[in-house]
């Protein structure tokens, strides 16, 4: 019996990564899995998933994606889910109860301000399996929400989305992310700035 | 390091009985912990969580929690979480992050159209931990859907909560549950109609 | 697709509770579930379970439970499972696997010395999911190890399985099992002394 | 609270690539993780852990290891975790409990005859929490299982770990296991065996 996945994670918890591994084994055993993404996020400049630790694999656009493509395919992997619009988390829905393919959908569950996105909203209603992917503070606890950031501070107002801007990301825990605390500052604040900068929504 | 959990369930997952529980081994361990119910349930007559199996115990209500009440307490224990507000659940998270004090809330996930409580919103965006309590359609699959049933038949349309009406509930697959199937009828009806309402929100 | 599962908690973390209202949860859906237990466990004095909490449902004993007779089932659960052979284990993945017919055996994961029981050790391996019913220690950490006293002390040495002595068994955190801890004494020593004894393998 | 994680899956499951991504992760929040593997692990030649996807990373050997290294770092990662000793994993307990660093061990759980490994037993019986990471079998479903492959076939008899030699392994499901079906022939069959020949132990 096929299931919906939802596997969420805080900003920097290798989603992508595990997405493009989980393909990997798929296509290893002889199996063919599907990676899809919703067009909103177009930081890797075209229809490929890559992940901060340099892997990438192709992909399609979720606004180019029908169950009579998923139809071909054993898996599909949902990359960026939280960008879902409730239309399309109930097509999976379909993919999965009417064609009987497994989807595992990876994504953020909350925003900047702790706030559902429209995707992790459904999916977080209607998945079969709802699983964590755990990453950490800067402290050290395990971090379960997202900061936004800009000019080296926390940002508490705002567009959920911003396409094109230069604010960046980073994942705290609760405590941390309700202080707006980031941390004792590095040294080198190139490369803290950088390493910030490379996790983009 | 308290954490905020979200157990959540179909209909007659046995959430209230595992609360019972939960409750029952922290006293017996020597340590206190407080059963919590929103005011909306007005089934067990009065200040009581009471699971379909027998089990009861007595509560307080959301209503009248605090967090200077919680601080007397080594956990919180929230029943039909699922009717929380916004606030309440921020409360809770208040109760976990300032004091220090682990918050279990057990309750549904979605209503009979598929939507989810406001208290099932909050906590799915912010709990710590995200855990299935699982029980089974008539079928014997997993049962992640509530259908709402009047006169015998499944019903699609209505207000989220409904009191005092005799409508009841139950768990149904995905399928079964966008089918309206309510499987293979009983030959005492009397039974099917009791055990179906007692199964209520 | 039936599957395996192994519940493991420590001592008094509800698990007969658990097996019982699982069973509960299938009749109520007119499926047929089948409790089972193994011999060794005469403390409710027949083929019945019983929990602490009160709760008590009859059952078969493991040493007269066959795949024919799993056969009339939708649902076959163990409890005590620790305390299955290497062989038991066996039967129940054929259950599972030739019969399709799901099996969750619920029992400790490891001895008053921290060895595996013979039952638990095969369920880890071949479980098709393993699964925590989560207890505290008196401390108010996760109780993971379970403490053999006797005479008020815990006790280091001797068998595994101790059939008619006046020992009992407390779940407590790694910490203080290592350390023999069983925290401040209470008042009233009748109602610890009771408390525990309640808490038998 | 430290934690001991024991993260299970089968041959191929991404293990030491989830392993290096957490690493990444830990490094990129400005924390210290160091990778550990036991000295029987020779195929990636020299202190390395790496993954069949490609990912590489320094390692040290786990003989190599103490407390006292630990007490550097903020998480301790152990890959091919299946092939650690009794004490190795007494030692991971230690480091856990006493000096409060979390430890998330990653390795296979059984052998390709079912037993389980040395390292598996004790992290099995002892770890906090235990998480499956997921494959897939040739025909779409969970693959919990290690076969051995010797000339294209599944192999039963020989020792747990063989150093040197050309066997093979690959994740199946139990039906498929206990069938010794590697699925349907692959046209190429160079393809085929490189793919098998790279997933070692």
């Amino acid at each position: 019996m096929a299931k919906l996945y939802f596997r969420y994670g805080a900003m920097g918890s290798s989603k992508t990564a595990n997405a493009i591994m989980v393909q990997y084994n798929y296509q290893e055993r002889g199996q063919r899995a599907l990676l899809v993404k919703p067009l909103i996020d177009t930081r890797d400049g075209g229809p490929v998933v890559g992940s901060r630790s340099g892997l990438q694999a192709p992909c399609i656009y979720m606004e180019d994606f029908t169950p009579a493509i998923a139809e071909g395919y054993d898996c599909i992997i949902v990359d960026e889910a939280q960008f879902l619009t409730k239309d399309q988390v109930k097509m999976l829905v379909s993919i999965v109860d009417d064609l009987s393919i497994p989807v595992i959908a990876y994504g953020l569950r909350a925003d900047f301000q702790g706030n559902l996105f429209e995707g992790s909203h459904w999916l977080l209603a209607w998945a079969d399996s709802i699983e964590e992917i755990k990453t950490v503070c800067w402290c050290g606890r395990k971090a379960t929400c997202n900061a936004r950031i800009a000019n080296g501070k926390v940002v508490r107002e705002g567009e959920q989305v911003v396409i094109g801007g230069n604010e960046s990301y980073v994942a705290l825990c609760r405590r941390h992310w309700a202080d707006g605390d980031l941390g004792p500052q590095k040294e080198d604040p190139e490369h803290t700035a950088g390493s910030r900068r490379s996790i983009r929504i």
